[in-house]
């Protein structure tokens, strides 16, 4: 097919498809003898991906790089697995602080606690740290009092993942669905968050918490 | 304080700090007879806040624009914390192809099964549908076996985040809680699942998959 069909079916702007090909998170199309590019399946798929990473997961340019490379990798090299689920956690420079220092204090006894063996370069430990520290510094410390029982039910979820992954028959598989689902599937679940927390308060006190749009129609 | 006390105390850099004022996140500072703005601690406070919201919840400046004006409402009207809550989710716009019509009828189907009642205008229902008609344009259907039970830990996570909002004694506190919980709320559990994710690969497997960062110091 043709860049501007790539793009109808991608829902993807030809802009766009050329941007990520210079960037080199979609193979160049093969040059036919009139000078067009031609585009195959593949070149769809690989497109409908790096959609659903940049803008649905949230990651950069510069990650979706990484982690497609990895996925693309054609070992039989376990450690590429752990190395793309590395590279779907955003990196930022964080605040040396004394808050910092505190929250990284705390992740290391939530850990210990749970028993829970992680590299100590795993990037989302320096996540989880700016999170608390963030709290910390809005006096907000109140909210560590759940940080047990949210640890408890990302283990429920880890263990879904870990099983739903292995269900994948071969390496290439299971690369795939550790990028997919772990990027899409903090989506599903912050989504899910907001929606329960909806139910919740409506089970408890009815609508009125939640009766703004239905006021603004009436 | 002046402005580059309030930019070192916050860690936002002073052209940062006038931006937010312009867009009106951050009350101007008090003019002094020498034509200097004056911050209070209630700045620095504010400050804080935006900060947390824009870098760690991830925000745009619309929303959380938006998020602090429901904020201060200072009224008595329990729907300004409803209206804060919808306003925490990013809003995009879907394709309205066949992928998404499907994944919007399985987050109605989800709803009813788990006799959730939300308003079909709680912005996190777009968010949950883009997502799964995600998964489906790439052929992940199979994500979909976890949906309900990814729907019972988040209905766990919810039911801490309200009575933890509920602790609060006040109305002001209790929209202070639910937007800063829930925007920061989404890092720590995203963050978790990720360890949470390598402790339980490791627990099964030894370190085999995670074992990218050692072998590179070897």
């Amino acid at each position: 097919m043709r860049i501007g069909e790539l793009s109808a079916q991608s829902g993807v702007p030809i802009p766009t498809i050329k941007y990520y090909v210079r960037e080199g998170l979609l193979p160049a199309g093969e040059r036919t003898k009139f000078n067009q590019a031609q585009y195959e399946a593949t070149h769809l798929r690989r497109l409908k991906l790096v959609k659903a990473l940049v803008e649905v997961g949230g990651l950069s340019i510069a990650a979706t790089r990484e982690v497609l490379t990895l996925m693309d990798a054609q070992t039989s090299d376990l450690a590429r697995l752990g190395k793309a689920q590395y590279a779907l956690t955003t990196r930022k420079e964080h605040e040396p602080d004394e808050a910092w220092e505190w929250a990284d204090e705390q992740v290391g006894e939530l850990l210990a606690k749970h028993g829970w063996q992680v590299s100590p370069r795993n990037p989302a430990r320096l996540q989880l740290a700016e999170a608390l520290a963030t709290l910390h510094r809005l006096g907000q410390d109140d909210y560590l009092a759940l940080l047990d029982r949210y640890a408890d039910t990302a283990g429920r979820v880890a263990t879904m993942d870990v099983d739903a992954v292995l269900a994948r028959r071969n390496l290439d598989g299971m690369a795939e669905a550790i990028v997919i689902w772990t990027a899409i599937g903090d989506s599903v679940l912050i989504s899910l968050r907001r929606l329960a927390q909806e139910a919740e308060t409506v089970r408890r006190f009815g609508e009125t918490v939640f009766a703004a749009e239905a006021e603004q129609q009436a």
